[in-house]
């Protein structure tokens, strides 16, 4: 066992391939975040005992997001978009611990680049390729523009494998909104991956809490929203049976990932 | 021959399969648009003398548009997004009539939906698929966001069939902008595809002016910007030689496109 | 209204960048064939009176095609093969004409590359954009080659949008099979576009047949097979209802279109 | 720290939503395999001193492999082929070790599917996500089959976030070919992902070999070949300078990974 002189493969000198570069990672977005209730009970098949104990009690509370993300390292992303903007979708489950305090975690995501899958996984967010679609809303008073005002419609769906998984539906109310999901609570991760020279051994995991800096919003849109969940012959989160969609918000918001600690 | 049922194919009963519906078509997006000047001489490689001389004469200046558009019939794309949203890179080549009025002709597009594909072509815009990417701009302070004031920094690009082909880089003046390239000057479509029993006659070309209704802008930004066209096999931007970037703006714009005149 | 210098858009002097060049198109592809049958009746909604009175009467067979196609004009895509290669589902019902001939037509076609589509929009075949997979049978006894014997299956599916359409499985049964659908019976194009002039006219159409040369195989290995039409809220096979799975065969072909004339 | 319930994120009961699951993980593809010279010093940069002293040194040879991939585990993958087909390029340089026995290293990689990007990264290959294009050769006498036969052209493409990385083209000598690169030699993975707990310590590293069983070919085709690199702002494949193509080959091929151990 050696040290790398770079921070995520291929290793080499200059660490200039290295498809992720340490943090900080800074992210800003447009999203749309739908909250859900679900039967408490089905989510120990997404979140099994050996997970769910060390943290806690599932609440029956759950939030779906739908993000259009640009993110950047030194700023040169911003400047070959390619290498910057991906899109998410993100379900995030709450718990309750035996503190009573509550926090989110992370059963299913699916973004479009690799860059994010692998920073996703480095902070133990699941992460899978799937190709999300979010209605964005322009500051425009045109038919196409779904501008930020009471009874915009605003679409999302998730497709994975050439399969739609998730579709959603908001409207605008004009009331201002909130944060939800992993905008309102710590949401953890859950690090770790098998080593191929014992794949029959289960992987060690940990618990991880992204540091996060320089958070900030446009402010948030109220929208009453649908939700649906397919059925997916790789995926489970069908397996929560029927969301019942609460609270809905749409806005832009900014956040930078420094680090992780265990949680 | 005998008329169809629907409006382009497939010709069902329902006509809700086909492809693209009958205008009117609504778009909004956000743009950058970059103007350039160029050796008016080798424009005629790109719009060759039998439609150029319909015309008129090249004047050497030009521009380009990169695009993240938003588009809608009766507003059930914005509910179902992968059906609304593509993004585009348009060339606009400046010709001065024999009256002195100046149009634009577009000698290259190129887009990633099959929808605005189709449309294009029906316009006389001679849509391609490629790959452009295009930093957004949020409204939020924060090292990702991209927000709308000076200094700020925004790349573009466009890959056609895995390679580049365009890059740009724009930096905000803070100073407000204008309308360049389509959005400030009438641009005609060169409409007309091949008849396959006769492939060795040229097909008959017309030349049309979209009806456009709606027109609206969210105000443009002013961008000091740089270009780069790169060669490429099977496209002919490289043909202008050195493009010489005059002003940039960028910003948000909305239009509608209700039907075709001749030019 | 003028001659162009090219055959598809755009129309440059050189041609270079058409995005489609004058026939001969050479295509050679592996290829999975299911025919089916259905209710014939149901057939005339996606085959509407003013074409199908035109040719003939639905007989209430079909054929789905998937495609793992490689084309080429001049051999020059061969040695730049993004240029060659897409994947393609066909869906031909057959016709009886007064004659009592067969002919077949096809209501609906997806690929995944723009030089496949316009190609097919000019010969009459619907196009649209959609991705196609198909297990290849590679000549190894391994467990993931699906060699050409007796048991092997295979698996096909069609996503448009990112929402299945069509998924299918065949099982090689290790006898002999026979060409099915377009590889068996003349199958007709329905050409022609809508005048942007006058969105409100109906296209006038024409059918087409085209001009095959050098048809080749590889032989055809018969296959049992399943096959499911998904709802899709914009597209129309699932309106044939219930499809009943016949012959199967799997095999490699070669064509070259060389032209159409009047059918 | 606690044990996983499944073999890769996401950790779920069933594990049925896992991105990977455990070995055998079964592989058969159409490989085209360019062995390259090039100046042995310019690969220290690639293979950074801490992982090439650990190995021994470098040869100045190399082999890029192009690869049409169908994998599966137990076999529901071929049935549903948008999870068993993906592409990949693949670049290995070849290592003295201590007693003189040779092994390869791969420093870039790159793959269009996430199951594959994960399982490469527990192997230690440094896979990215990259788009390959490879001449398939068909079993047909046609313009448009490539068979395998003297004078046979074949192209190869890679493309890395919209820009052209690498070109390649081969020409079928007729004469019986030889396994290259990881074909030829065990080839050496460096498995290890940094801990964001402590971003700035580096990774620790260790070498893999893959356990491989059932190598089985169809036989090789020997080529000429030509190969190209480009410059490319996150990639480092240029670094090696220029690269004298050697030996070529084409075939298929399937293997077994069961595991791995340390190397």
């Amino acid at each position: 066992m050696f040290a790398s002189p770079g921070f995520t493969p291929p290793y080499t000198v200059s660490g200039r391939s290295a498809l992720v570069t340490a943090p900080p990672w800074h992210y800003a977005g447009w999203l749309l975040n739908i909250a859900f209730g679900f039967d408490a009970a089905r989510g120990a098949d997404l979140v099994p005992p050996s997970i769910g104990r060390t943290i806690g009690r599932m609440t029956g509370q759950g939030c779906m997001h739908f993000a259009d993300w640009q993110a950047t390292t030194d700023g040169s992303e911003l400047l070959d978009p390619v290498q910057a903007q991906y899109r998410e979708t993100i379900v995030v489950l709450e718990i309750e611990r035996a503190d009573g305090s509550r926090c989110g975690i992370c059963p299913a995501i699916w973004v479009d680049q690799d860059v994010s899958m692998l920073r996703g996984l480095l902070q133990g967010w699941p992460k899978k390729m799937g190709s999300t679609w979010l209605t964005r809303s322009l500051p425009l008073d045109h038919p196409a523009a779904a501008p930020l005002r009471a009874g915009t419609r605003l679409g999302a769906s998730l497709a994975v494998k050439g399969r739609r998984v998730i579709e959603a539906e908001a409207c605008l109310t004009g009331a201002a909104g909130r944060p939800l999901g992993f905008l309102a609570m710590p949401t953890l991760g859950v690090a770790g991956l098998p080593d191929l020279r014992e794949p029959a051994r289960p992987p060690e995991l940990r618990l991880l809490r992204a540091d996060i800096a320089q958070p900030t919003t446009s402010g948030w849109h109220a929208a009453s929203a649908s939700l649906r969940v397919f059925e997916h012959p790789r995926e489970e989160l069908a397996l929560l049976g029927e969301l019942q969609p609460g609270d809905a918000s749409a806005g832009w918001c900014g956040l930078t990932v420094v680090g992780a600690r265990d949680a």
